[in-house]
């Protein structure tokens, strides 16, 4: 429960959302795959072809175990339980149920207002790609948000028991975000997401693969990954178990 | 059908290839996840974690119409038909069922055999995850293996058409296979897998990312994934279809 280790494995998860993104943007916004009733299924007037592809992607990956793990929160309600035990190593976390601390269907919102800017307008046909790699990034989304809404928030609280057990006995969530807030920390954070894409996009073949520009990811990371880590922090927070160890809320 | 345009996308699937190999990297071999009967779901005593999301993916993939796609051949036999309509714009092949030129269980038993050489041994308990970036590995590479076992082999064909008919007639596969193979453009391939994956890698944090030795895929593709595109090459050319226009076998 380091800071640094923390904050390592954000770094390593940047690199998961940024190729994802890459991927998705090599085909066009593509609206007909978000219009409910056209994802030609029978049956499905109520869904889009991307409703689906979430929805049946997400169903499949609860019967491996996926959202056992505390930082892999789902975009579907009431998914079944695994068909497998998980064993998650301790996690040091205190906290009841991990989905309290989930901000996914915000992830999704800003994500979908996402698309129009990350990839190119129109439409290429490639509906069933589109919304495969949109799963993927919103995955990816998923992890890294809600990794540091858990852990960050903890790790913060570890150092400075008294004062958040203060803020949060207050119910004081702006003082609460305040005190989790290291602007410093965050400037460099979209620095080196800028630098990161620059890098991937340096040497690659522009007839082969679409490039993105990388003010629109950190516009992002600025506007909407940033806040919501520190959003789903504040319920971590807000949420914190304190009668209990860390052994009772590690499932 | 101009065989460079084909080589361009396939330079573009090579990125994919790479970039998922790099992901499983992430993962030791985890040997438990292949092993049948130790997946954890209840009924499946002969199959292994791996084996079941394979199985489980290709059978939602499926479902969205992923192997409509010429080159996206399934490891999965027998799956059920799409419930959506997937519009394939015309691909200029002729040949009646793209299943005649897979190779997919050569890639599988291919992958299989680099996985102790691409991941570090021994196992870290993250089986689900491991399987699943297996799964998007193999894709990557049927993708790759079969778009230029369908695409460079049509073009190939066109150019010489009376040298590779007679080829053909005669059955011969050993002298289709050399009529195909253009060895310097072999090697090309080779110094720019080596070249993306170090370039990939070089701006890496080593301490959040685990790294490949670029010349462990440089041997796969030398090994593998050219010859096995070759292979699906000869068995397009064997399997093409001289009767029909490429229309009717455009689906």
């Amino acid at each position: 429960m380091h800071l640094d280790t923390i904050a390592a494995t954000l770094e390593g998860l940047e690199e998961t959302i940024i190729s994802k993104l890459i991927d998705r943007a090599q085909f066009r916004v593509n609206t007909p795959a978000y219009e409910p009733g056209r994802s030609g299924f029978s049956n499905e007037r109520d869904r889009s072809l991307f409703d689906l592809r979430l929805r049946l992607t997400e169903e499949m990956d609860a019967q491996f175990g996926r959202f056992c793990v505390p930082e892999e929160r789902p975009f579907t309600p009431h998914l079944a339980p695994p068909r497998r035990t998980v064993h998650i190593p301790p996690t040091g976390l205190h906290i009841d149920s991990f989905d309290t601390i989930s901000v996914a269907a915000a992830i999704l919102s800003a994500y979908r207002s996402l698309l129009p800017r990350l990839c190119a307008e129109g439409d290429d046909g490639h509906y069933g790609s589109s919304v495969e790699h949109d799963v993927f990034a919103l995955q990816a989304l998923s992890r890294r948000i809600h990794y540091g809404g858990l852990y960050v928030a903890e790790s913060k609280y570890r150092e400075q028991q008294k004062a958040y057990r203060e803020l949060i006995d207050a119910g004081d969530h702006a003082a609460i975000e305040r005190a989790l807030t290291r602007t410093e920390v965050e400037e460099r954070i979209y620095e080196r997401v800028r630098d990161k894409i620059s890098h991937a996009q340096q040497r690659v073949n522009r007839n082969v693969r679409t490039c993105i520009d990388p003010e629109i990811l950190v516009a992002f990371y600025r506007e909407y990954v940033i806040p919501l880590t520190k959003r789903s922090e504040v319920l971590y927070l807000l949420n914190r178990n304190h009668q209990t160890s860390g052994a009772v809320a590690e499932r």
